[in-house]
């Protein structure tokens, strides 16, 4: 099938600079030196997922239990959930989705380890479990070596858990000391730190200063190398989302309007919310929630309703999130249709 | 079921709220003296849709075709769209879904009445269309009463269109010579104005005063009958959900995180992202992906981990959009379940 064969709007994958992008950042911690953990929730797709194990990602990462569930489901067997799982339903979850694979989860307090602990020693398994430390995010995370001690001081005697080490995000050199001192603590107690995990796509150098045995980046599959900040990082080479929209309405010489708005495209600020590849001087300047609104007065060319434009957005992971299908494509020719199965999978 | 056996996070309506915006608004309407077409476009839930019809309006709008079909699939039988129906596809689809119910679209170009007349033509459908008005919003619609006369001129001589009058958004007074000049010029050439259809929660008595013969009315349905412009607006008595949110991690005296974040609830500025009913002193004042971030500073109760709280979003319409399903309730008690079934559905 040709692209223009696609209604539209459509969330199209450019399969070469996927490709790319994934064998990209594959090789660039095989260099470095430092086993890489894809995370998977920039992108939501098991097939995707698939991809970035074959080109060596040791496991992946899922944010949450639901997209976890959902990679489980599709054969995925080595996942870390960087996430404090609370409560009844989610403890249940966990416990049955531990006997089908390796699943490592963080935690950040006493309550949250005791809640796994007791759910899995009445299901009868073993969870391994890693401690979160906020080295600077001012999010999750315990706030000093101390606290981290003290924290697996307690979780290293509850049943039911298996205790492996330490997580951070994002990984910067500035977090050495922090989690050297950490490391020294649980050593000199006996405690196990078989896992360091870093993270943050463009951060995997750091993780590997910083004494990280994996690091855990995500948005590289779909941004490249190195995170993007504005719009003039959106480059068709390096990023992998389009989204194929068509002129509904050409109302006046210097405005023209596409049929994807705000519920087609994460459209927070700052503008311009994408890159038009066929018209780069056309832009995006405000979005409603079905329409964008574009202003072509910087082009030469005249354009007319039903003619069909690819945008790549600027927000490519919460864009994606907006969508039930991603159309992978080659040139321009559609060569797969994956659903976004993780999408939604907010529990 | 009571609230607190359900999972988190989860967006749930309040159903007396929902009752109550839906007939004060079928009562407003009435009392002024101006049919109400429901849009529906905040909410994508055809049973909510039903209920706005059995309150009184006389059929709904759906802004794009892929949620008319949802609605028609439904039982909904009147619907209008408001947008550029372009594109093979789109076409295709609308002369299907003209078979099935009463379909009447919107169109600001004669490339478009073209596109429309022909698929009409070739499938056997009469398609009743009205021609939209830029009288302010610089969207989509003809800049003129002279444009919009034109383009009807074109439009009455072509087959498979039966032409019906015209539509603006949002309905304002100064609109009203446009809109007086354009009924004018149609009138004294013999061209159809059955439907002159205005639109905005709060603008119905403007639809009234200039002349609109319906008024489109959306928001209302969530947020009551003014549109909510920050979050001092946002009361439990005037606003329809919530999301129900967890308490995954107390990292500091001063800061919580709630198991909502971008993905969850719709986070762009302004800040905070929603406002806590149980606490109203505690701030969402940040969102990752994941995690809603959340200042406790002023509250005096002291939080923990698996607490939860019921989160009215800032952006009822756009986080509705994130989720799957809607869960009703009144007072504790889970009374429905509904699908979202317009979510993505931006075809």
């Amino acid at each position: 099938m040709h692209i223009n064969d696609l209604d539209t709007p459509t969330l199209i994958a450019d399969l070469d600079v996927l490709e790319r992008n994934i064998s990209g950042m594959a090789n660039h911690c095989s260099e470095i030196g430092i086993p890489l953990r894809a995370h998977t929730k920039t992108h939501k797709v098991p097939e995707i997922a698939k991809l970035q194990v074959d080109a060596g990602s040791q496991g992946i990462t899922c944010q949450k239990l639901g997209e976890a569930e959902v990679m489980v489901d599709a054969g995925i067997d080595d996942i870390l959930i960087p996430y404090n799982i609370v409560g009844k339903h989610k403890l249940q979850r966990l416990t049955d989705l531990v006997k089908r694979a390796k699943i490592i989860v963080a935690l950040d307090s006493e309550e949250t380890a005791k809640g796994i602990s007791h759910q899995a020693t009445a299901d009868g398994c073993v969870i391994p479990v890693i401690v979160e430390l906020d080295t600077g995010s001012r999010r999750c995370g315990v706030g000093s070596p101390q606290d981290a001690h003290r924290l697996a001081q307690k979780v290293v005697e509850m049943q039911g858990v298996d205790f492996q080490g330490v997580m951070t995000y994002p990984s910067n050199v500035n977090a050495k000391p922090f989690i050297s001192e950490t490391v020294d603590l649980f050593r000199k107690d006996g405690i196990p730190v078989n896992i360091i995990s870093g993270g943050g796509t463009g951060s995997e150098a750091a993780s590997k200063e910083i004494g990280c045995t994996e690091t855990r980046s995500g948005s590289y599959v779909y941004e490249g190398m190195t995170r993007i900040g504005n719009s003039e990082m959106l480059s068709h080479e390096r990023c992998v989302l389009r989204v194929l929209v068509t002129v509904v309405s050409t109302p006046t010489p210097d405005r023209i309007i596409i049929d994807g708005g705000q519920k087609t495209f994460a459209s927070y600020p700052p503008t311009p919310y994408g890159h038009i590849i066929e018209h780069p001087d056309a832009k995006i300047y405000g979005m409603s929630v079905e329409h964008g609104h574009v202003d072509v007065s910087e082009c030469s060319h005249r354009f007319r309703v039903g003619e069909r434009l690819s945008v790549i957005p600027l927000h490519q992971g919460m864009t994606s999130n907006l969508h039930d299908e991603l159309v992978g494509v080659r040139g321009h020719t559609v060569e797969t249709k994956w659903q976004i199965a993780g999408r939604g999978k907010v529990k």
